[in-house]
């Protein structure tokens, strides 16, 4: 089997808002944060906005229609952090050994995602809490 | 007046736990991450661990006591991601204009947080819902 290497860094920090274009005024103009792009993700149904800070990234998540998870999670949450995404090199062997130890991953094989990655969730039951996201570039 | 410089890199992301010890497994023997170090803040009423990851830290905050804020919150909320630290080199600056334009502020005068820092908060319902910690190195 292979290696498995811890993730390398935070990728990003999705935060759910009911409107991206009202978010970003405290990012850019308070903080004084870069907008990297916007971009939509219709598989996951949302429009997601990428600030740069360091080796990482704030991605604001706006959900586009009521059937969206983010739509979801607004309704029950109202805005604020929804997921911390770790950039694996190896998300296959990753994904394996965290199966193998009765670690809840969604989905098992991974998806693509935003920003040209291929990524998976690890369940908030198995993680004390907090949903990860684990991503990695498509080559 | 100073010229403010964005926040340079997440310093770290605070996540409550009933447990360090019980949360640790899954960050070490599932992820692979390693800790850095334990330490007890009583002025703030929580013990806090942190895990290396790129150049920022994931900080475990487990309650100390039932007056500590972290207690309130995991009686609320369960365990989960509790705050966003954004490291900043310029707090007065930055706290400056952070104020001029609304924005509430807690403590406005910095406090001696966890790890030699000086630190003060963004309360959520100025940023979208989301607490962000502003922290520096004390020289």
């Amino acid at each position: 089997m292979q290696k498995v290497f811890p993730p390398s860094k935070i990728d990003h920090i999705g935060i759910a808002v009911h409107s991206i274009e009202k978010a970003l005024s405290f990012y850019i103009e308070l903080l004084g944060l870069s907008l990297e792009k916007i971009e939509s993700v219709p598989s996951e149904g949302v429009k997601v906005a990428f600030l740069k800070i360091g080796e990482t990234r704030i991605e604001l998540l706006e959900p586009l229609h009521k059937e969206s998870s983010i739509y979801t999670y607004l309704q029950k949450n109202g805005e604020g952090i929804h997921h911390i995404a770790l950039e694996t090199k190896n998300m296959e062997s990753q994904l394996e050994q965290l199966m193998k130890n009765g670690v809840k991953v969604i989905p098992k094989t991974p998806k693509k995602g935003a920003n040209n990655k291929q990524i998976s969730f690890i369940h908030p039951h198995s993680t004390h809490g907090v949903l990860y996201e684990l991503c990695s570039k498509i080559n």
